[in-house]
Protein backbone atom coordinates (compact mmCIF):
# COMPACT_ATOMS: atom_id res chain seq x y z
CA UNK A 1 0.00 0.00 0.00
CA UNK A 2 1.16 3.36 -0.89
CA UNK A 3 -0.18 6.59 0.82
CA UNK A 4 1.41 9.90 -0.91
CA UNK A 5 0.77 13.19 1.10
CA UNK A 6 0.81 16.66 -0.95
CA UNK A 7 3.45 19.16 0.33
CA UNK A 8 3.28 22.78 -1.01
CA UNK A 9 4.68 26.30 0.08
CA UNK A 10 2.09 27.57 2.64
CA UNK A 11 0.95 24.19 4.55
CA UNK A 12 -0.23 23.70 7.85
CA UNK A 13 2.12 21.19 9.46
CA UNK A 14 -0.35 19.92 11.59
CA UNK A 15 -2.46 19.04 8.69
CA UNK A 16 -0.39 16.63 7.33
CA UNK A 17 2.03 15.35 10.57
CA UNK A 18 -1.44 14.41 11.76
CA UNK A 19 -2.61 11.59 9.79
CA UNK A 20 1.07 10.61 8.62
CA UNK A 21 1.85 9.62 12.11
CA UNK A 22 -1.46 7.18 12.20
CA UNK A 23 -0.65 6.30 8.23
CA UNK A 24 3.02 5.59 8.79
CA UNK A 25 2.63 2.48 11.73
CA UNK A 26 -0.26 1.02 9.39
CA UNK A 27 1.27 -2.06 8.20
CA UNK A 28 3.05 -2.47 5.05
CA UNK A 29 2.21 1.07 4.25
CA UNK A 30 4.71 2.99 2.50
CA UNK A 31 4.33 6.84 3.45
CA UNK A 32 5.83 9.46 0.79
CA UNK A 33 6.13 13.17 0.65
CA UNK A 34 5.47 14.68 -2.83
CA UNK A 35 5.52 17.92 -4.51
CA UNK A 36 5.53 19.82 -7.90
CA UNK A 37 9.37 19.57 -6.79
CA UNK A 38 11.90 17.93 -4.96
CA UNK A 39 13.02 19.33 -1.61
CA UNK A 40 12.01 22.07 1.12
CA UNK A 41 8.72 23.19 1.72
CA UNK A 42 8.43 25.95 4.29
CA UNK A 43 4.93 25.90 6.22
CA UNK A 44 2.80 28.47 6.71
CA UNK A 45 4.19 31.37 9.09
CA UNK A 46 7.67 29.92 7.61
CA UNK A 47 8.51 28.26 10.62
CA UNK A 48 9.35 25.25 9.43
CA UNK A 49 10.72 23.05 6.69
CA UNK A 50 9.60 19.98 5.32
CA UNK A 51 11.04 17.85 3.32
CA UNK A 52 9.33 16.60 -0.26
CA UNK A 53 11.17 13.12 -1.55
CA UNK A 54 9.56 12.68 -4.55
CA UNK A 55 8.09 15.18 -7.51
CA UNK A 56 4.28 14.30 -8.27
CA UNK A 57 5.81 12.53 -11.66
CA UNK A 58 7.60 9.77 -9.57
CA UNK A 59 4.50 8.82 -8.26
CA UNK A 60 2.97 6.14 -10.24
CA UNK A 61 -0.53 5.51 -8.49
CA UNK A 62 -0.89 6.16 -4.62
CA UNK A 63 -3.30 4.17 -3.21
CA UNK A 64 -4.41 6.42 -0.29
CA UNK A 65 -3.78 10.54 -1.27
CA UNK A 66 -3.82 13.15 1.27
CA UNK A 67 -4.37 16.32 1.16
CA UNK A 68 -3.72 18.67 3.73
CA UNK A 69 -4.90 22.79 4.02
CA UNK A 70 -3.51 26.06 4.76
CA UNK A 71 -4.30 29.52 6.05
CA UNK A 72 -4.27 31.09 2.59
CA UNK A 73 -6.10 28.31 0.06
CA UNK A 74 -4.27 30.21 -2.97
CA UNK A 75 -0.99 28.41 -1.61
CA UNK A 76 -2.80 25.25 -2.87
CA UNK A 77 -5.48 26.74 -5.42
CA UNK A 78 -2.29 28.75 -7.58
CA UNK A 79 -0.20 24.97 -7.92
CA UNK A 80 -1.79 24.18 -11.62
CA UNK A 81 0.47 20.92 -11.34
CA UNK A 82 -0.84 19.89 -8.06
CA UNK A 83 -4.58 20.30 -8.77
CA UNK A 84 -4.16 18.42 -11.85
CA UNK A 85 -2.41 15.87 -10.07
CA UNK A 86 -4.82 15.22 -7.82
CA UNK A 87 -7.25 14.40 -10.25
CA UNK A 88 -5.15 12.14 -12.03
CA UNK A 89 -4.32 10.43 -8.95
CA UNK A 90 -7.90 10.40 -7.89
CA UNK A 91 -8.96 7.88 -10.45
CA UNK A 92 -6.92 5.32 -9.33
CA UNK A 93 -7.09 5.68 -5.51
CA UNK A 94 -8.73 3.60 -3.02
CA UNK A 95 -9.46 6.46 -0.88
CA UNK A 96 -9.04 10.00 -1.30
CA UNK A 97 -8.65 12.23 1.57
CA UNK A 98 -7.57 15.74 2.82
CA UNK A 99 -7.32 17.49 5.95
CA UNK A 100 -8.61 21.67 6.55
CA UNK A 101 -8.58 23.34 3.75
CA UNK A 102 -6.69 20.46 1.86
CA UNK A 103 -10.85 19.77 0.43
CA UNK A 104 -10.52 23.35 -1.24
CA UNK A 105 -7.35 21.45 -3.83
CA UNK A 106 -10.06 18.30 -4.46
CA UNK A 107 -12.79 20.51 -4.94
CA UNK A 108 -10.59 22.48 -7.90
CA UNK A 109 -9.59 19.37 -8.97
CA UNK A 110 -13.02 18.39 -9.71
CA UNK A 111 -13.11 15.44 -7.26
CA UNK A 112 -15.93 17.01 -4.74
CA UNK A 113 -18.64 17.44 -7.42
CA UNK A 114 -21.99 16.73 -5.56
CA UNK A 115 -20.39 15.21 -2.94
CA UNK A 116 -20.83 15.80 0.96
CA UNK A 117 -17.50 17.00 2.31
CA UNK A 118 -15.82 19.08 4.88
CA UNK A 119 -13.11 21.27 5.75
CA UNK A 120 -11.86 24.21 8.34
CA UNK A 121 -15.00 25.37 10.01
CA UNK A 122 -14.03 28.72 8.57
CA UNK A 123 -13.71 27.73 4.89
CA UNK A 124 -16.59 25.55 4.73
CA UNK A 125 -19.03 27.67 2.49
CA UNK A 126 -16.35 27.84 0.06
CA UNK A 127 -16.55 24.41 -0.88
CA UNK A 128 -20.20 25.32 -2.65
CA UNK A 129 -18.79 27.09 -5.05
CA UNK A 130 -16.70 24.00 -6.62
CA UNK A 131 -19.81 22.33 -6.41
CA UNK A 132 -19.57 20.28 -3.04
CA UNK A 133 -21.66 20.02 -0.26
CA UNK A 134 -20.68 21.46 2.83
CA UNK A 135 -21.15 19.53 6.10
CA UNK A 136 -20.15 20.94 9.41
CA UNK A 137 -18.81 17.38 11.00
CA UNK A 138 -15.48 16.30 12.17
CA UNK A 139 -15.06 13.84 9.56
CA UNK A 140 -17.12 12.93 6.28
CA UNK A 141 -17.13 9.63 4.03
CA UNK A 142 -18.38 10.09 0.75
CA UNK A 143 -17.91 6.90 -1.31
CA UNK A 144 -14.22 6.87 -1.58
CA UNK A 145 -13.58 10.11 -0.62
CA UNK A 146 -12.91 11.31 3.31
CA UNK A 147 -12.56 14.80 4.15
CA UNK A 148 -11.91 15.61 7.33
CA UNK A 149 -12.47 19.42 9.37
CA UNK A 150 -9.68 21.80 10.87
CA UNK A 151 -6.17 21.14 11.34
CA UNK A 152 -5.82 18.47 13.98
CA UNK A 153 -9.11 16.24 12.83
CA UNK A 154 -6.70 15.08 10.22
CA UNK A 155 -5.77 12.29 13.66
CA UNK A 156 -9.61 11.47 13.89
CA UNK A 157 -9.93 11.31 10.48
CA UNK A 158 -6.93 8.94 9.89
CA UNK A 159 -7.77 6.39 12.82
CA UNK A 160 -11.59 5.98 10.75
CA UNK A 161 -9.34 5.56 7.42
CA UNK A 162 -7.12 2.94 9.33
CA UNK A 163 -10.16 1.03 10.45
CA UNK A 164 -11.99 1.18 7.25
CA UNK A 165 -8.76 -0.51 5.35
CA UNK A 166 -7.72 -2.68 8.22
CA UNK A 167 -10.01 -3.31 11.11
CA UNK A 168 -10.57 -1.37 14.32
CA UNK A 169 -8.24 -3.36 16.67
CA UNK A 170 -6.05 -2.10 13.67
CA UNK A 171 -6.47 1.10 14.87
CA UNK A 172 -7.05 1.09 18.24
CA UNK A 173 -3.62 -0.60 18.04
CA UNK A 174 -2.29 2.70 16.54
CA UNK A 175 -4.42 5.33 19.27
CA UNK A 176 -2.45 3.31 21.71
CA UNK A 177 1.02 3.47 20.21
CA UNK A 178 0.49 7.31 19.81
CA UNK A 179 -1.28 7.83 22.85
CA UNK A 180 -4.08 9.67 21.45
CA UNK A 181 -6.47 9.83 24.81
CA UNK A 182 -7.69 13.43 23.92
CA UNK A 183 -7.79 15.42 27.18
CA UNK A 184 -7.92 19.19 25.78
CA UNK A 185 -7.63 21.90 29.01
CA UNK A 186 -10.54 23.80 27.27
CA UNK A 187 -13.19 23.36 25.28
CA UNK A 188 -13.34 25.80 22.55
CA UNK A 189 -12.54 23.22 19.71
CA UNK A 190 -15.35 24.60 17.63
CA UNK A 191 -17.60 27.38 16.51
CA UNK A 192 -20.48 26.06 18.63
CA UNK A 193 -18.48 25.68 21.78
CA UNK A 194 -16.27 28.93 22.01
CA UNK A 195 -17.62 31.85 23.01
CA UNK A 196 -19.50 33.81 20.16
CA UNK A 197 -17.22 36.53 20.42
CA UNK A 198 -14.34 34.63 19.35
CA UNK A 199 -15.51 33.10 16.72
CA UNK A 200 -16.66 36.38 15.06
CA UNK A 201 -12.87 37.94 15.79
CA UNK A 202 -11.00 35.37 13.93
CA UNK A 203 -13.30 35.33 11.14
CA UNK A 204 -13.50 38.99 10.99
CA UNK A 205 -9.37 37.76 10.79
CA UNK A 206 -9.05 35.30 8.91
CA UNK A 207 -12.20 35.05 6.67
CA UNK A 208 -11.74 36.88 3.86
CA UNK A 209 -8.57 35.25 2.62
CA UNK A 210 -10.10 31.10 3.60
CA UNK B 1 9.42 35.16 23.25
CA UNK B 2 11.54 32.28 21.77
CA UNK B 3 10.58 29.23 21.88
CA UNK B 4 13.29 26.51 20.86
CA UNK B 5 12.26 23.00 19.49
CA UNK B 6 14.64 20.27 19.48
CA UNK B 7 15.37 18.08 16.39
CA UNK B 8 17.55 14.89 16.33
CA UNK B 9 17.60 12.33 13.32
CA UNK B 10 14.89 9.42 14.66
CA UNK B 11 12.79 12.33 16.39
CA UNK B 12 8.69 11.06 15.94
CA UNK B 13 7.60 14.11 13.98
CA UNK B 14 4.01 14.68 15.60
CA UNK B 15 5.42 14.94 19.54
CA UNK B 16 7.12 18.49 18.19
CA UNK B 17 4.53 19.31 14.99
CA UNK B 18 2.07 18.78 17.93
CA UNK B 19 2.90 21.85 20.28
CA UNK B 20 4.38 23.30 17.09
CA UNK B 21 1.08 24.14 15.29
CA UNK B 22 -0.70 25.55 19.21
CA UNK B 23 2.41 27.50 19.84
CA UNK B 24 3.65 29.09 16.52
CA UNK B 25 0.01 30.31 17.14
CA UNK B 26 0.76 32.37 20.61
CA UNK B 27 1.67 36.21 20.66
CA UNK B 28 4.79 37.43 19.45
CA UNK B 29 6.77 33.55 19.60
CA UNK B 30 9.08 33.37 17.78
CA UNK B 31 9.45 29.58 16.75
CA UNK B 32 12.92 27.98 15.82
CA UNK B 33 13.77 24.48 14.94
CA UNK B 34 17.39 23.40 16.45
CA UNK B 35 19.60 20.62 16.76
CA UNK B 36 23.30 19.88 16.74
CA UNK B 37 23.65 20.51 13.38
CA UNK B 38 21.77 22.90 10.63
CA UNK B 39 19.70 20.59 7.89
CA UNK B 40 17.61 17.98 7.49
CA UNK B 41 16.38 15.40 10.29
CA UNK B 42 14.84 12.29 9.21
CA UNK B 43 12.35 11.20 11.31
CA UNK B 44 11.65 7.73 13.48
CA UNK B 45 11.49 5.60 10.66
CA UNK B 46 13.04 7.81 8.19
CA UNK B 47 9.77 8.45 6.01
CA UNK B 48 10.07 12.95 6.42
CA UNK B 49 12.98 15.52 7.00
CA UNK B 50 12.46 18.05 9.26
CA UNK B 51 14.36 20.94 8.51
CA UNK B 52 16.49 22.41 11.31
CA UNK B 53 17.22 26.20 10.44
CA UNK B 54 19.68 26.36 13.83
CA UNK B 55 22.29 24.97 15.51
CA UNK B 56 22.41 24.64 19.16
CA UNK B 57 24.67 27.46 19.51
CA UNK B 58 22.73 29.94 17.64
CA UNK B 59 20.28 30.21 20.15
CA UNK B 60 21.82 32.35 23.13
CA UNK B 61 18.48 31.78 25.08
CA UNK B 62 15.14 30.30 24.75
CA UNK B 63 12.20 31.11 26.61
CA UNK B 64 10.58 28.00 26.14
CA UNK B 65 12.18 24.66 25.45
CA UNK B 66 10.27 21.71 24.13
CA UNK B 67 12.17 18.33 23.50
CA UNK B 68 10.06 15.91 21.49
CA UNK B 69 10.84 12.05 21.89
CA UNK B 70 11.64 8.91 19.71
CA UNK B 71 10.76 5.06 20.16
CA UNK B 72 14.18 4.68 20.11
CA UNK B 73 15.46 7.11 23.27
CA UNK B 74 19.24 6.08 21.60
CA UNK B 75 18.85 8.64 19.01
CA UNK B 76 18.52 11.54 21.55
CA UNK B 77 20.42 10.40 24.40
CA UNK B 78 23.75 9.65 22.36
CA UNK B 79 23.56 13.35 21.38
CA UNK B 80 25.56 14.54 23.99
CA UNK B 81 26.15 17.97 22.46
CA UNK B 82 22.16 18.30 22.33
CA UNK B 83 21.84 16.81 26.25
CA UNK B 84 24.21 19.80 27.26
CA UNK B 85 22.77 22.01 25.40
CA UNK B 86 18.93 20.95 27.36
CA UNK B 87 20.67 21.76 30.81
CA UNK B 88 22.58 24.96 30.02
CA UNK B 89 19.21 26.42 28.30
CA UNK B 90 17.17 25.18 31.19
CA UNK B 91 18.78 27.65 33.64
CA UNK B 92 17.63 30.41 31.88
CA UNK B 93 14.52 29.03 30.04
CA UNK B 94 10.69 30.58 31.24
CA UNK B 95 9.35 26.65 30.75
CA UNK B 96 11.32 23.47 30.11
CA UNK B 97 8.59 21.22 28.60
CA UNK B 98 8.92 17.53 26.66
CA UNK B 99 6.63 15.58 24.57
CA UNK B 100 6.86 11.08 24.93
CA UNK B 101 10.41 10.16 25.15
CA UNK B 102 11.38 13.56 25.39
CA UNK B 103 11.38 13.75 28.99
CA UNK B 104 14.24 10.93 28.99
CA UNK B 105 16.52 13.88 27.10
CA UNK B 106 15.60 16.34 29.96
CA UNK B 107 16.18 13.37 32.53
CA UNK B 108 20.06 13.02 30.85
CA UNK B 109 20.67 16.71 31.33
CA UNK B 110 19.60 16.06 34.82
CA UNK B 111 17.03 18.91 34.46
CA UNK B 112 14.46 15.84 36.37
CA UNK B 113 16.25 14.86 39.40
CA UNK B 114 13.17 14.79 42.15
CA UNK B 115 10.88 15.59 39.86
CA UNK B 116 7.16 14.88 38.85
CA UNK B 117 7.52 13.85 35.11
CA UNK B 118 5.70 12.00 32.45
CA UNK B 119 6.55 10.49 29.47
CA UNK B 120 5.43 7.79 26.89
CA UNK B 121 2.99 5.11 28.65
CA UNK B 122 5.91 2.55 27.49
CA UNK B 123 8.54 4.60 29.09
CA UNK B 124 7.73 5.78 31.87
CA UNK B 125 9.85 3.42 34.24
CA UNK B 126 12.84 4.52 32.64
CA UNK B 127 12.23 7.55 34.29
CA UNK B 128 13.69 6.39 37.94
CA UNK B 129 16.93 5.60 36.53
CA UNK B 130 17.67 9.47 36.39
CA UNK B 131 16.03 10.28 39.99
CA UNK B 132 12.97 11.15 38.60
CA UNK B 133 9.24 10.35 39.77
CA UNK B 134 7.11 8.85 37.20
CA UNK B 135 3.42 9.99 36.87
CA UNK B 136 1.04 8.51 34.83
CA UNK B 137 -0.76 11.37 34.11
CA UNK B 138 -0.94 13.48 30.18
CA UNK B 139 0.34 16.47 31.22
CA UNK B 140 2.49 17.10 34.41
CA UNK B 141 3.98 20.41 35.59
CA UNK B 142 6.87 20.52 38.69
CA UNK B 143 7.72 24.12 38.78
CA UNK B 144 8.47 25.38 35.05
CA UNK B 145 8.84 21.68 33.75
CA UNK B 146 6.23 20.81 32.03
CA UNK B 147 6.34 17.02 30.62
CA UNK B 148 3.54 15.23 28.48
CA UNK B 149 2.71 11.48 27.96
CA UNK B 150 2.99 10.19 24.11
CA UNK B 151 3.40 11.67 21.09
CA UNK B 152 -0.48 13.29 20.54
CA UNK B 153 -0.21 14.39 24.22
CA UNK B 154 1.73 17.65 23.31
CA UNK B 155 -1.38 19.29 22.11
CA UNK B 156 -2.94 19.19 25.24
CA UNK B 157 0.54 20.55 27.10
CA UNK B 158 0.65 23.30 24.63
CA UNK B 159 -2.60 24.38 25.16
CA UNK B 160 -2.28 24.05 29.22
CA UNK B 161 1.67 25.72 28.23
CA UNK B 162 -0.28 29.03 26.65
CA UNK B 163 -2.62 29.22 29.50
CA UNK B 164 0.01 29.86 31.57
CA UNK B 165 2.10 31.81 29.27
CA UNK B 166 -0.89 34.16 29.05
CA UNK B 167 -4.53 33.32 29.73
CA UNK B 168 -7.33 30.82 29.15
CA UNK B 169 -9.04 33.15 26.22
CA UNK B 170 -5.75 33.07 24.32
CA UNK B 171 -5.36 29.38 24.62
CA UNK B 172 -9.17 29.21 23.45
CA UNK B 173 -8.57 30.82 20.29
CA UNK B 174 -5.98 28.54 19.57
CA UNK B 175 -7.76 25.84 20.36
CA UNK B 176 -10.20 26.95 17.86
CA UNK B 177 -7.94 28.33 14.85
CA UNK B 178 -6.60 23.98 14.95
CA UNK B 179 -10.02 23.05 15.70
CA UNK B 180 -8.79 20.75 18.76
CA UNK B 181 -12.40 19.16 19.38
CA UNK B 182 -10.94 15.72 19.84
CA UNK B 183 -13.59 12.99 18.29
CA UNK B 184 -11.33 9.80 18.43
CA UNK B 185 -13.40 6.82 16.54
CA UNK B 186 -12.37 4.38 19.54
CA UNK B 187 -11.13 5.11 22.91
CA UNK B 188 -7.72 2.96 22.89
CA UNK B 189 -5.74 5.78 23.94
CA UNK B 190 -4.21 4.73 26.74
CA UNK B 191 -3.12 1.66 28.55
CA UNK B 192 -5.99 1.62 31.10
CA UNK B 193 -8.40 1.79 28.57
CA UNK B 194 -6.73 -0.15 25.50
CA UNK B 195 -7.40 -4.07 25.55
CA UNK B 196 -5.16 -5.95 27.66
CA UNK B 197 -3.39 -8.20 25.48
CA UNK B 198 -2.87 -5.51 23.27
CA UNK B 199 -0.74 -3.17 25.33
CA UNK B 200 0.80 -6.41 26.55
CA UNK B 201 1.89 -7.34 23.09
CA UNK B 202 3.05 -3.55 22.14
CA UNK B 203 5.07 -3.72 25.25
CA UNK B 204 6.59 -6.93 24.01
CA UNK B 205 7.33 -5.48 20.81
CA UNK B 206 8.57 -1.95 21.71
CA UNK B 207 9.06 -2.50 25.47
CA UNK B 208 13.09 -3.08 25.29
CA UNK B 209 14.30 -0.51 23.55
CA UNK B 210 11.74 2.17 25.15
Amino acid sequence: MKTAILLFDGVTALDAIGPYEVLQNAPDNEVCFVASSRGMKRTDFGRLGLQADYRLDEIDQADILLVPGTPNPEALLSDGAAIEWIGQQHAGTQWTTSVCTGALGLAAAGVLKGRRATTHWMALEGLREFGAEPVSERVVEDGKIMTAAGVSSGIDMALTLVSRLFDQATAERIQLIIEYDPQPPFDAGSPSKAPAEMVDALVAEFGPQM
